[in-house]
């Protein structure tokens, strides 16, 4: 373990009214003790040394005779802190100068700038936290919906590492068993009863295919429902888009400049989010180039599971036909929802006739004006209808990562030859191979077994400071 | 006084590994006590309440039964605190998400959303600080030099205001002296020393009007040295500016999407801040909208204090001498310097050449290749010496804020007022009303006196959360 001392800013980039950088390392203290004054009752005295955990000190961050800065140390000694080891928060000014005058001196005086996620690294390596919950962190500070939230929640409070170590110790007893017989093998003995260990085999395949077929779920929530809208140009596409992402904006009105730096077109709706493809607009036409576009619409279509058609109720294509042909086949398992735009310059025999137009297409429909922001909410409630997402309760933990993803389908296939294996009688040595797969895939999620590689890529994914 | 609990995100707007927020009041700490819940030892109890101040205690923020973060709560009971007031900063995950739900709890329990300033405003009204200190906090956040920080640290830490109010101690005793004296006014005594106070003011003369003088250097360091750059197009005034920006970027390079924000052409050359004009290029021309556009380069050169003529060595403009004409009158008491660029592509016999036909022109003359990047550090350091700068001691303050700078002036007649009335043995009815107007502007610097629309113009210029 790499047992340098490590510096970052840990609160987002730019300018505020604090900022604070995280040490954390053997030498924490020391170094932050060695540039500290303190001011107040025990001023001069550089006590930070002999203070207690958990308790703040205020003073001044000293570069020689020079105060860089009035600061906050906040103390945690190892291992009651969040990496494990000794660690000390600055809270300065929020000055780009000088939180970048604070991480030089710093490093000056023998810190190293964390790597991305390190932070988390050293809780992990320091068993502060599993796998799995280390995930979780990036998770949470990357969540921008109720749903990620609550499932990020869920994971870093580490619910989901116990279900998976309780079924790995089930699977430890039975494994010891049967690779005690094999010391026995003359004998032909059985201490692990094979009935049980069915049961068992079983009852892990149950739990195991349920949390991979959770994945789905899991990753559309954390990744967003990808929902595809169709239409012909100037259908309102634009402004729908708009309205629903301007709704949503208002809510966090007070946050600058951030959900921009996202995919423009991830909007949360009634605590989950949608990610709103635009498609070019569908007509039947002889230019090679435009068919190309078309063809690429009707890829989005596939890939989405959600398909808003926009018509303009006042000015009806002469294709629908050919346009339903084109779009309703490839809409099948999805949900199709008609969109009809503009109903605020028609009168009502007019949806009468567009709706009987629609007739024969087997979806829902709803009327809507975008621009005078009409039927909106319905809109939106037939969205989140259409999403199907089923009601998370509290004791179901959904999978949204595709690492665990991953290793839960392969420690499924394990689970799944273990019971052919016992209904077949096969011998002990080749069980016991199976399970201790099984196992060790159940292992990757948590970190109990883990590769460097593995760890490398994870935490890269962190940002800096965390 | 504003009794009410107020509440904001503290660090920068965005998203990070950690975010603050600060609530600050009356109600601060019963307030997030109940949407606390401790973990570890002590888990269930919401113990914040029994803490002593300067203390951290780690739990979750709860909804009723929902967890919205773990999080680290940081204790302050008034007086001992930045507002003076009792204060809870909560350092959780810095997803965006969470810091608005939590900023949403707050609310929905009773708190206000604080106005920008509002912390350090509460800090002066309940004398942590006085006003000039608390102008030095915002300075503070928004240095971005060294020269700037240094004059927010030193205007923070108030040896700038124990000066001025050193200054209104001894007016005051000399005043209530000569207003005793009216009353016994039929007695025509003198209790305050005419030679003294004549003294007295001469010193406050001195001193005020260097601080007043100081402005010039405070306000260049403050907003940056105006450098404007003249010359033809294609002169190398866009490489040059992007070579010095992107020189200095690179000492900034892990703080992301920062400087970019301010003044495009704001450059921190050795530590002071400089604020580079670009102009159009000057040519000899009869096309009015063009010449239009000369003018104004002429009156950017009449603002700046430093002027770089920018003159490409490989192609001489025939019209040198008249642009010399246009140039060097309105350089006059301003630091010229001709910078010879693209000096990669010529030979020497070239480069003697061309001085020669600059021999007349009374300027510092640097040899440069934007492209190639030579002689740039021997230009930045022309450029700091053309600044001429005074050493600044720490002994000596520089006035930066334009509304001290006006306080000074208006002190400094009034003092004027009162050694021209002693010389002239005036009554001092007289001299006690200039004493009063002199102590009461060197009061207004430091909020000793106090308009609420001074103090709500200047608070409304701070970042929300400080």
């Amino acid at each position: 373990m790499d047992s340098n001392t490590i510096c970052a800013i840990s609160t987002p980039p730019g300018q505020g009214g604090i900022a604070v950088i995280r040490i954390s390392g053997e030498a924490a203290i020391t170094i932050v003790n060695a540039l500290f004054e303190q001011t107040g009752k025990e001023k001069g005295k550089s006590t930070i040394l002999l203070k207690e955990g958990y308790t703040l000190t205020h003073g001044n961050l000293m570069d020689e005779d020079k105060i860089i800065d009035e600061v906050m140390i906040a103390l945690f000694r190892g291992p009651h802190s969040y990496t494990g080891e000794d660690t000390v928060e600055i809270s300065c000014h929020g000055s780009i100068y000088i939180q970048q005058q604070i991480l030089q001196l710093l490093v000056r005086s023998g810190c190293r700038i964390a790597l991305p996620g390190e932070f988390t690294q050293r809780a992990f390596l320091n068993k502060k936290m599993d796998l799995s919950q280390a995930e979780a962190v990036a998770d949470l500070i990357a969540s921008n919906s109720a749903s990620a939230h609550n499932m990020a929640i869920k994971q870093m409070r580490g619910g989901f590492s116990k279900e998976l170590n309780a079924l790995r110790a089930n699977l430890l007893r039975f494994v010891s068993l049967i690779e005690l017989e094999l010391d026995f093998s003359e004998e032909d003995v059985h201490f692990a009863n094979r009935d049980q260990l069915y049961e068992l085999a079983s009852d892990i395949h149950t739990h195991i295919s349920r949390l991979a077929g959770s994945f789905s779920v899991g990753n559309a929530l954390k990744n967003g429902i990808p929902v595809a809208i169709v239409g012909e140009t100037n259908a309102g596409k634009s402004t729908l888009l708009n309205l629903l992402l301007n709704e949503e904006r208002a809510l966090v009105s007070n946050i600058h400049g951030t959900t921009r730096d996202v995919i423009e077109d991830t909007i949360v709706i009634q605590g989950v989010t949608y990610r709103f493809i635009d498609t070019a607009g569908i007509r039947k036409t002889n230019d090679i180039i435009e068919n190309m576009g078309i063809e690429l619409t009707y890829k989005k279509i596939e890939q989405a599971s959600i398909i808003l058609w926009m018509i303009d109720c006042t000015q009806v294509s002469e294709h629908i036909e050919w346009m339903a042909s084109k779009i309703v086949p490839r809409a099948k398992n999805k949900k199709l929802i008609l969109v009809f735009n503009k109903i605020d310059n028609v009168c009502e025999e007019e949806i009468d006739v567009l709706d009987n137009l629609f007739s024969d297409v087997d979806a829902e429909r709803i009327h809507i004006s975008a621009k005078d922001k009409l039927n909106i909410n319905l809109l939106e409630d037939m969205i989140t209808r259409a999403a199907h997402l089923p009601q998370i309760s509290s004791e179901d933990f959904i999978v949204n990562n595709a690492r665990h993803y991953e290793a839960l389908v392969q420690a499924d296939k394990s689970i799944i030859r273990v019971q052919e294996g016992i209904k077949n009688h096969i011998s002990g040595d080749f069980l016991s191979q199976d399970i201790r797969e099984c196992m060790h895939y159940l292992g990757e999620i948590t970190g109990e077994i883990n590769a460097d590689e593995i760890l490398g890529n994870i935490f890269s994914h962190f940002c800096i400071g965390k």
